[in-house]
């Protein structure tokens, strides 16, 4: 055994563990249902590598001959479960290392999940598993299943594995890992990997989602969350999967808790941590789901289907009533089911029956049962129409054969149409129901994509497809943003910072004298605004440091006057840079644009529009920055508010294309501050015909928060 | 047979047709499937009446000696199923009256479904089966089915019924009604009646909801709706439902196509007609559903478990993960998992392994493996909860024994924990799974209901189910209002009508001197402004006929005189009613009350906020007529700007309660106006701090919308 072989820390040492080819069951005996349940999903899957069965008294345990220690195998083992008493693990670890083992699997409860002394119990395992060079899975955790390479290291039993496998698995929660795997078998969605990562002491989340991007097959991961420790690693390990063509469905829990403990400043305090989460989803192209239905219906969708290139849904079922219900059921999901084009509905009326009428969805009518090549012909000539993207075709596939053999020759006749088919096309049941492997073999056999998801949740998939697909078509690169050193504090400052990065800010000299507050005024050809410039003075009104609507040139200078008279009264402790000269703005839309950022997920902006919008209806839309300006239209677009920005009452419509720029450009102004910046405000970013402008720009800092 | 027997159309010929102990296959060959599986269906049911098959051959059919024709049977049949050429229907329902027949089934399609002609068709049909004394169900329908008393008369083959039905289904689509059965059944959820009304040329859902109601030991009906014909004979029918302890779910498509049809003027335009049909099941105590699965599964839940006494609902389970994910969910449904009270802790810890932490939801942990008498103690425990309303247990049922008999065992306990619950207590799935017969009576051997929705499904349906017992708790008798004769067009007339109905109004005499424009002014203390009073004139601002912010004798007068002047110059022709004087009103919440009438459902109110919340946000609550104080609250928390009558920067609390009233007087003066008003509406309704005021009032009557 060389050095290299011994030190299992090096990278191919997840691929050793997770792809087994020898596994020790240390702790193994026949009194253990954990041992026995491990043994035998190992025969069930049919592993060809060698199982090593370790137990002090040695002997013969599950048919094999037990070594009496691990260090006395005496060749590398890939993987050890560890199923031995908390009082002798750290023993067991220490021997991990001559025994050249790779990866260790703990199960045990009892660390880190019940408080501060587990927790401390956890990290001098994490650390005996580091100074053993051993890679660790778990504690608290239920071990993993590789199906593709039938090699299972799990403590309860699990079935076979089934053929075509397209979806990993990747949990926190043992438990729930076991109810999506259950659920998936219940469906017949073949699983490639399972990965219950519990505690992750040293194997977390991202470790596996890179694991899974770079060695399996899988076309889709669903991972159910609680925490995410490494959240940079996490980020790039979801984008290493996109990038592998794997899609990423995540079930991350704690959504309701997010309100309460959102105690942010500012902009934060209208967001809320779990919109946060949405909005890293929203970065990474990650899918959020809500339920383990929607996890598992979703990913075995995209995993059928992949990507789609155009947003049109087409949807055909053999009865009206189904077709009102998918059509409800879409504007719910924000579907689209476009109306056929003319040329579609000219080759469907050739084909349907007289008293069908061709549409989307389509209704095939009793008529397919009397001529089932209609459901070929159906699906061929829509996947013609140049509006449509995806085909959905609504039938409940059978659990075993009918007498008169109905099912098998519409499931030919079906997967002749998704064979003519230009476009993906999925069958889906009616309702939801489970699939067994008649009806799975029978999709299978004719070259069918097939869910039993049913509308409901099949409608929801497709909406998350829909919309993944159309994240990836426009997904761009984002541009870097360089630091500065210089910290605006002043409102002068904020706003000379904003207008250095794009963003057009209101006109606000800082002048010295009455003449020059005169001379800024005239070039400002209407009523201004003086302000007082001082980085003492908070809040200026209240010493008279504001004047509004001043308006000729005795007025400005009289205004100037009396203003610097008051405040140096009111505060003649106070610094003055001078008076700012502003033009007077009413007219127009405000909109709020605020960044915050989050403790893992860092900055991220938030854009609303002004006043009640914000304040009361916590409309606003929000991006982990950078964004592009297609993020910033899409933003706006998603506000509740948005038809507002078309012109209300009247007004003019606001400039969308410039708003968004400046959106950009507030963002990226964010970016360079660093991370000691908490809060960049633009409020009101006002936007008139033809004008965007920021009147007011606010930072907030770290330790700095009381401040502002 | 007397006159009596054979007119069939008396109250009782529904009954004799769903409960039949004679039923004639009209046109019965075994050559057809229809006929084979009507006969079938029969015999799986173990119908004990007489069934005769009646075809002109004669002969022996289906094992039984043929009618040659209905007549020729010789005595009363209570229903006949029509299976005969379209040609020879109309013959065969004349026949019908001669042979005491109760109730005709018409399969057939090509009605009204394809156009009018059709329609004309299915009038002659129906026209036939009036004068023959029949009642009809069809055509276009697949039949009913009658599982209590062993009587289907439906021509696709169904399942033997099964025990303890709870749940009617009623359905305009025959293929909806069979996914509905197909999908009850794989859960096995057992029907009372399955009844498909198709065109209902004849019988409606209102007349099955009737018959249900009445007839039918049901607790809970799904309908699933296109079109409803007598909107006053189907409320009646919901609400006798109602009476007789039955939920009525509903599943209604066209929600999507809603807002395209809605071409109402003013409060329509911004309502549209699906939410008035929210509105009536919100006035109904209908529980409105949109996807099979949530329409079965929450009529079972409801139909199990009946009205809830408190809104609390306390999950337990066996798993963080599935508490983390029941957590999230229930606050997507709205649905408060209240924290536990002291004594209940208290009663929890004294059950609990240490590691466990009593909660809500509660995480068993797997504590309840090593001590399943855990699960009963919870359940109890918790039941006594002064803030539980409602329980749910999640276990997965297993179909099919184990080994260890670890599923009987829990079973055991949660069936104890639900015999010593004070409260209803429900056990569902994880995740959505089957229901079999074995886990269908393990449930029912052991007290449980059961429900194999999961998590996802089943917190949907508790939403429900707590929504609407609330709803039942709270359900008040309106007050009928007497209708009035005059019609207010003009604005004093229309805001002197709401003044009667209690609404207060702004002052606003209307004077015909300046003398009395003065004295009216004085006696408002503070600015006022002036109005033109005439019947022809629409737009006053246009023509100089509005003055505003008027203050002293002097302004006030002067303003009058120039006002007259101006107007008589601009229209001479005009009829000169006088001049109103109204105090100017700025400051205060602006509220939205409009009235619509809805071709079908008659009246409603419609309350939202003034301005952008009404025109951009869309931001209604709305109920049909009349409306209770309680009603009207609960349309103002509804809002989502509710939040800005609790006071926005600064600005006071709104009166809610006196709000609340001023909407119901709103209402009953709309009421007053008779079924020509189409809209009467008050923008804005002016709260401020203790002060409820209608500053304008507008009416719009049938035939007049052009006009407003």
């Amino acid at each position: 055994m060389t050095d290299t072989e011994n030190n299992s820390r090096t990278p191919n040492a997840l691929d050793r563990m997770f792809r087994p080819r020898s596994i020790a069951l240390v702790g193994a005996t026949e009194r253990s249902i954990w041992s026995v349940a491990a043994y035998d999903n190992l025969v069930r899957f049919g592993f060809t590598g060698r199982i090593i069965p370790v137990n002090p008294k040695g002997g013969t345990i599950h048919g094999l001959q037990a070594a009496t220690s691990i260090a006395a195998v005496g060749e590398p083992i890939d993987v050890a479960l560890l199923m031995v008493p908390e009082a002798s693990l750290l023993d067991t670890i220490g021997d991990l290392q001559a025994a050249g083992v790779a990866g260790a699997v703990v199960l045990s409860a009892g660390f880190a999940e019940t408080g501060a002394a587990g927790a401390q119990r956890q990290e001098t395992l994490a650390a005996a598993a580091r100074q053993a060079g051993v890679r660790m899975l778990g504690p608290n955790c239920l071990g993993f299943a590789n199906f593709v390479d039938a090699a299972p290291v799990w403590t309860n039993p699990l079935r076979r594995p089934m053929p075509n496998p397209t979806l990993a698995l990747i949990s926190q929660s043992g438990s729930v890992a076991m109810q999506m795997e259950q659920f998936a078998y219940q469906q017949r969605i073949a699983l490639t990997h399972m990965i219950s990562t519990g505690n992750e002491a040293d194997i977390n989340t991202a470790d596996a989602i890179e694991y899974i991007a770079q060695h399996s097959d899988a076309r889709a991961i669903a991972l159910f969350v609680e925490t995410i420790r490494q959240p940079a690693r996490f980020a790039a390990a979801v984008t290493a999967a996109g990038k592998a063509g794997k899609a990423v469905v995540v079930l991350k829990v704690g959504a309701s808790e997010a309100s309460a403990k959102a105690a942010q400043a500012h902009t934060g305090s209208l967001v809320g941590n779990d919109r946060v989460f949405s909005a890293l989803c929203e970065k990474l192209g990650m899918i959020r789901v809500f339920s383990i239905e929607e996890a598992v219906i979703t990913a075995d969708l995209i995993g059928r289907i992949g990507r789609v290139n155009r947003p049109g849904l087409a949807l055909i079922a053999m009865s009206g009533g189904m077709c009102e219900i998918a059509t409800d059921q879409a504007e719910k999901e924000a579907i689209s089911l476009p109306a056929l084009a003319e040329e579609t509905l000219v080759s469907l009326r050739n084909v349907l029956p007289d008293y069908a009428t061709p549409a989307n969805p389509l209704d095939l009518t009793g008529g397919a049962m009397l001529k089932p090549e209609l459901i070929a012909q159906s699906i061929e000539a829509i996947s013609k129409d140049p509006g449509i993207g995806l085909i959905g075709y609504v039938f409940d596939v059978p659990g075993k054969e009918d007498a008169r053999g109905f099912a098998a020759r519409f499931m030919k006749e079906i997967g002749a149409g998704v064979a003519a088919s230009a476009l993906p096309t999925v069958l889906l049941s009616n309702a939801f129901m489970p699939v067994n492997g008649f009806s799975r073999a029978l999709a299978d056999d004719n070259g069918i994509a097939y869910s039993g998801g049913g509308l409901r949740h099949v409608l929801t998939a497709m909406g998350h497809l829909l919309r993944w697909s159309g994240a990836l078509a426009d997904r761009t690169e984002r541009a870097a943003v360089a630091r500065v050193d210089a910290r605006p504090v002043r409102e002068r400052e904020v706003l000379d910072h904003l207008a250095r990065y794009g963003v057009p800010v209101v006109p606000g000299p800082v002048v010295t004298s009455a003449e020059a507050a005169v001379e800024a005024a005239r070039g400002m050809g209407g009523a201004v605004a003086l302000k007082i410039a001082s980085p003492d003075i908070q809040h200026k009104t209240e010493i008279g440091g504001v004047a509004l609507g001043l308006s000729g040139d005795a007025e400005v200078a009289a205004a100037y006057q009396a203003m610097l008279a008051r405040v140096k009264a009111a505060r003649p402790d106070a610094r003055i840079d001078g008076v700012i000269v502003a033009p007077m703005r009413s007219q127009g839309t405000e909109l709020f644009v605020g960044t915050m950022r989050d403790p893992h997920w860092g900055p991220a902006i938030a854009v609303g529009l002004g006043g009640v919008f914000v304040e009361v209806l916590k409309d606003t839309s929000l991006r982990l920055l950078p964004i592009t300006e297609k993020d910033a239209l899409r933003m706006l677009d998603e506000l509740r508010g948005s038809s507002l920005l078309d012109g209300f009452r009247g007004a003019p419509a606001v400039d969308r294309l410039a708003a968004a720029r400046a959106i950009v450009a507030i963002g990226n102004a964010a970016l360079a501050l660093g991370p000691d910046l908490l809060c960049l405000e633009v409020n009101p970013l006002l936007a008139t015909q033809g004008r965007i402008e920021a009147l007011d720009g606010l930072t907030v800092w770290e330790n700095d928060v009381g401040h502002a």
